[in-house]
């Protein structure tokens, strides 16, 4: 059964960002921190193309998000930093020409664009029409396989308002950032309804992933 | 060297307590379960004066806020849900009458009380002069020894804002509740300047200590 899904690394204190993201720092001032346990996994190195990396427990939890998915749903911060029309359509995506999602992405904007095909199977679809559509879009492309919300904050926090979300992994690292963009915010009372069924930790951050109560 | 500290157990989405706390339900809905790691350790057992419970990783980190303490500050709503005056003084706290501090209590209060002696080596002073007057009482009655915040979410917050926190444990337990009190907001930015010193985990929960960076 197909599920939707998301991985993310977050802060001790709440943050999935840091603050001041900018072109430069995408991730926030800090926030490339809490993805250095990912970085020196086997997995995240494949997906940039490189050899090595460490396996083991944060390897198999860094395979998560992109495990069992066939297709991606990202916000637009997350697709770039430009705000209001794509201008001359030249940005495509901070990833580079071999994005590492290998999948149909779809990103949520208000602004149409034309489908934008990279290399190495992944490419950006731009909905315009809200979140539901982005995730039947997504599960058509995704057939048996899951969806996965690759981020960030707010994206994630539409599906969880929705009530849409099946599965969630957190990986607390041990740092507090301070400022930036928490994940748990603006959910009008939720997530509710969620149970953790793994949780587990290496010296570098604790992974727990929760899933609705059946 | 004499420490300022706290130890509290946090949900995997940052609430120490759950919403609609009464006298019924001190730690409010769901808030109770963020315990459960703590009440079957030896340390927690013998703080009640029972016998048995577990030794290991987490009765270890149980100890961490009762060890070396020579004095605890606590805001007024966990010293009872009573507001405004304290009326007849009849209300000697949540904790029966031989509370789990063995050591004096400063209370962060508007309204002045005198002071209350319980059984077992706890005194509940009233603190009307603010965070700083505590800290300074509390400092005195513990010497050489450590200070403790008890809790709740504001008192710590309180004292997170004014810089004075030294160290302090955050037990991360896989749950998320959804609503309730957070630990790290109202910050004006902070915390900064920590860094995690300690971080291990057991089966049912991740303890994370930070301390200032020298």
């Amino acid at each position: 059964m197909s599920k939707l899904k998301f991985s993310i690394s977050m802060s001790t204190d709440g943050y999935v960002a840091g603050p001041n993201q900018s072109t430069e720092n995408p991730l926030g001032e800090g926030g490339e921190e809490l993805h250095e346990w990912a970085f020196v996994t086997r997995t995240f190195r494949e997906m940039q193309g490189r050899e090595g990396g460490e396996t083991g427990l944060d390897d198999e939890h860094a395979k998560y998000w992109s495990q069992g998915t066939g297709a991606t749903i990202m916000g637009r911060n997350m697709f770039g930093p430009i705000r209001g029309s794509w201008g001359d359509e030249s940005w495509n995506g901070w990833w580079g020409d071999d994005p590492p999602y290998h999948t149909p992405v779809f990103v949520l904007t208000h602004h149409a664009r034309e489908p934008l095909e990279m290399q190495g199977g992944t490419t950006f679809h731009f909905v315009t029409g809200g979140i539901e559509e982005a995730l039947e879009r997504a599960r058509e492309a995704a057939g048996d396989r899951d969806v996965s919300i690759g981020g960030g904050a707010q994206a994630i926090q539409q599906y969880l308002r929705a009530g849409l979300v099946d599965e969630m992994v957190v990986h607390v690292v041990p740092r507090l950032l301070g400022r930036g963009e928490r994940l748990f915010e603006n959910l009008d009372g939720g997530p509710t309804g969620y149970e953790c069924v793994e949780f587990v930790s290496s010296p570098r951050v604790a992974h727990f992933r929760f899933a609705r109560k059946v």
